[in-house]
């Protein structure tokens, strides 16, 4: 299996940076938090950030029933997910870029009935956030359920794309010596967990909430 | 001056999280490094993580001459800048959400012709991912010119959105403890810049480099 099955998902430009392993995808997913979802309202396109979360080879999205983009059966839409690693400052201005692992999904996302499948997926959203909230917290009632639209999307038409390194520079411009190169890392971070004010017992932070900054970086 | 004068840049969801101020919409664009540019391709859509710069109320997008979506003079478009600043455990895993600051802009992107608009573009888009850097590094020449597009996208149609603060858990699971509630905060940092293994000369990091990292947070 490769990632690029389909003319647009193949990458033209800067074909070096392509991936083509499902391995590279999942792990980019995994380790996001907020994707991008495109979709087209009205001819024109609509880009918002969102929550998801994968199981296996299914992207996994949710949103309130009442939101207008996930009203339909089925939800043509374009899911990218990008981690920026850092500035890349070169010698010539047109040469600066960004190290960065990103990966694109193209696909018609359906809308999931089946209540296992439902359930299934709003775990896995839960847990994208935080490994282990969702056995920690209270689990979705038949109200939440009610007002919550949830859709699948198949990860089988998807790009990655990884910039790493130093940066390109002409090579008359590195012998001329024409100014400071190199990268800036760029990392995310978590800080100190931040307790709710109203919070009446549970003010020990929970190991899963505690060990959750080994997942992005 | 509001930031959503039309009807698909008016929040219709979570209405208290919009705020209508081009303060807040210059700010949220200004401390990004990436935005998520969103267009229609045959029919689907299409979302490309990418480099941009802010001049007043214009939003500066650049490309290869050879990429398909730069081809034509206009493109249909919206760019959405999201900054994550926290994930928000709630009592309920319902209720759990991030805390964000995003900006979403919609328009139809014009071609760059002008020789000095082109050039002030190119400037502000490099001075988006390090101020100073525009001044240190060789500016474009004829030929890197002729290979770039240049795109400009008026910020009259956009809409901000911003989450901070507590989780929001119904009363009832507050009143019964049901978990762990807080927020854990999440930050973009820079790392020690990391010199150009062929560097011959300017070994020392440049202040305008040094001094990058008050910009995201």
């Amino acid at each position: 299996m490769t990632l690029s099955p389909t003319d647009r998902s193949t990458i033209r430009r800067n074909r070096e940076r392509g991936a083509s392993d499902p391995a590279a995808l999942h792990a980019i997913l995994d380790e996001g938090l907020v994707c991008h979802l495109g979709f087209v309202r009205d001819g024109d396109p609509v880009v918002l950030p969102t929550a998801y979360g994968r199981d296996g080879d299914t992207l996994y999205l949710h949103g309130s029933t009442g939101a207008r983009y996930l009203a339909g059966d089925e939800l043509p839409c374009c899911v990218t997910v990008t981690h920026l690693d850092g500035v890349v400052h070169a010698r010539a201005v047109m040469h600066f870029s960004m190290n960065y692992r990103s990966a694109v999904v193209h696909g018609v996302a359906r809308k999931v009935t089946d209540p296992g499948e439902r359930w299934r997926a709003l775990e896995v959203i839960v847990e994208q956030l935080t490994p282990g909230a969702w056995n920690h917290a209270r689990r979705p009632d038949r109200r939440e359920l009610a007002a919550t639209a949830v859709f699948a999307l198949d990860l089988a038409e998807a790009s990655v794309k990884i910039r790493n390194g130093p940066p390109s520079d002409d090579e008359a411009d590195v012998l001329a010596d024409a100014a400071w190169a190199g990268v800036v890392p760029v990392r995310t971070v978590y800080g100190t967990p931040e307790l709710a004010p109203d919070l009446r017992g549970h003010h020990d932070v929970p190991a899963h909430v505690r060990s959750a900054d080994h997942r992005i970086g």
